[in-house]
């Protein structure tokens, strides 16, 4: 193997396979990347077994040569040093060579790098699938589905399949639902050319996280695939493979109310701006809890106090509030993590009372539904 | 106590102040921050006992008004909490009133805050100190003298007194040494107006850190107070004060070296990134140690190798070669951290043979001196 590659195109895509790489791996061949060159271009590959991102520099791009190819072949080499190593090159010609023993030369300017690669037949292939249940969103509506819903997954592995962001695709619609049992984000979006038939997947919650870091705020077309044990992401140049989550998601529906006893529709962000300082003074050992309840002319307090520092109180003017007077206490992290997805909109929260589960959305637009269980304290 | 205050006026004051405070105080009352106002503004204090910063809002600043004070008084604040508060108040007028039993009353919009404050009596005094030996420097320069010094101080409590920088008067200039016993930052600079008597104390390298923080990029004066325990430097609103280390700083003049063997002229930027290349691969148990030598044709080599990832070599060219030829090896980041001293300049290095220290010096200028012990690997 041979080859000549700009620096800066091989930096972006190290940038995007290196997500995928955790020093944390038990199989040792997932400390490497796998570089594969070929007339056509170079593909760069990093897993950590549950993620397995690809990338692709062609070899001219805009008419512009990015590669120069004088030898096909693979190698792997060590992920962490290999992009350091080329991060800090001194000129943007770099030229890797494989010659004998895996041994690998990386030369640019005055500077040479040997490195002891590995053999790439050994690295694990990419899963299989087939690609007949496509359809496809937009990378920016993609970001903010992710976002909308990924925070409302549950950290502990007690239920691992609540780690977990359960897709449902039904009715021509791609319904997203994250729940840790004690709030539950979701979120609708109808989509064109969805398949017919009806499933259902739960993708980890850190490969979203990780496939949001990777996606790009613009409207270009991601393609996506979901197979029984997989699903894979494919933008421009990258292919994101994540495992899916085994188990039943459990049915949420029933979790969200019918009927509401209070009403409020208040400024989003002015409501979480007093919900970040009251939470200032939330004791630490009680889960961050902060009170709230409506005090009449219009107004709702949010408040909480520390017996060792002090107490603080905040009054915010809503726009209406309907129905029964209110007095409930819930955790200041998930109300604020709600208001965040709803994103400084005006908020419609409907109460069912001081200890039925309580739903905000956004008030223009439906697709958003954030569900919050109160925390007893009154 | 009561008085208004304007929000961001306040917080550029804590930011100073805060630099003081550390959660790890043992002595309770240091974890608050100490607020006085008196008819002409607000003193804010803040301390860990080693370093106390004390930071003065006038009630008028050109010709703007921004402090009404109604009744004056003290109260001592726990600082983390308090910090945070007027960080998330929701305007810029803050009114902070102290009621019976040191309560303290923080309001600002519709936003109240009650804080259990602690009696500003009970506060340490600031320290007492004679300002006869006062002497001025730009605080541009003085942030120099800093970061061309500090990060050579020993991080070991083994010899407390290297954990300072020692600041020496004498000649009309002032010399900074600051040394691990592996290798030293010297830098001398002439002052006007500096004390005729010969004194020498050592300064915390912590203490200088958090003081460089505090400085602004500017030509205004700092004053500058030695006593025997205490420094103090002033500027336009901000007292720092810092405790002296004890203990005699050793005698470093005997260990620059008279004569040199091999003396080189190289880009200090080519050889710094050389350098942090070829320290990718430097073994780690070896503590990060890279070769050096001469390689005729006016170039040198930097050089490293890890028996299990690889090795590396960088070829510079140097500005002049003269002398011996040469071979050593030394700490990678020993030698970053001069050449980053020395920012970028073209460098001098002057060595006397594999096993005695070497010395870089700018070419440009004579007032900083870096010398560094070579590691035996050759």
């Amino acid at each position: 193997m041979k080859f000549e590659v700009m620096r800066d195109s091989l930096l972006e895509g190290l940038n995007d396979v290196m997500k995928a790489v955790s020093s944390k791996t038990t199989i040792p061949i997932l400390t490497g990347l796998k570089l594969e060159v070929s007339k056509s271009g170079l593909y760069i590959t990093g897993s950590d077994s549950d993620i397995t991102i690809q990338t692709y520099i062609p070899t001219e791009r805009n008419g512009e040569q990015i590669i120069k190819v004088t030898e096909v072949g693979s190698i792997v080499l060590q992920a962490r040093v290999f992009n350091e190593i080329v991060r800090k090159l001194p000129t943007n010609e770099v030229e890797i060579e494989v010659t004998n023993q895996f041994q690998t030369h990386i030369r640019s300017g005055k500077s040479e790098f040997s490195l002891i690669g590995l053999d790439a037949s050994e690295y694990p292939l990419l899963p299989q699938i087939e690609e007949d249940r496509q359809f496809f969103i937009a990378s920016d509506l993609l970001k903010s589905i992710i976002k909308e819903t990924v925070f409302a997954v549950s950290t502990s592995e007690s239920r691992p399949v609540l780690t977990g962001v359960n897709w449902q695709v039904k009715e021509g619609e791609l319904h997203c639902v994250a729940t840790d049992s004690h709030r539950l984000a979701k979120r609708k979006t109808a989509l064109k050319d969805l398949p017919e038939e009806e499933y259902s997947v739960v993708i980890p919650g850190k490969s979203l996280n990780e496939l949001n870091k990777i996606l790009e705020e613009t409207s270009s077309e991601v393609a996506i695939v979901m197979t029984q044990q997989q699903i894979l992401f494919k933008t421009g140049d990258v292919l994101f493979y994540s495992r899916l989550l085994e188990g039943n998601y459990p049915d949420t529906s029933r979790l969200i109310p019918n009927e509401y006893k209070t009403t409020i529709l208040v400024n989003g962000k002015s409501l979480l701006q007093a919900i970040d300082r009251a939470s200032l003074l939330a004791r630490e050992e009680r889960n961050n809890v902060v009170r709230f309840s409506t005090i009449g002319q219009g107004f709702v307090e949010v408040s909480s106090n520390s017996p060792e520092i002090g107490n603080v109180e905040e009054q915010i003017q809503a726009e209406s509030i309907d129905g029964e007077d209110l007095k409930l206490s819930f955790s200041a992290k998930y109300m604020m993590d709600a208001l965040k997805a709803i994103d400084g909109q005006d908020v419609k929260i409907m109460f069912s009372g001081a200890m039925r589960p309580f739903v905000l959305k956004s008030v223009h637009d439906d697709s958003i539904l954030q569900l919050i269980l109160p925390v007893r304290t009154y």
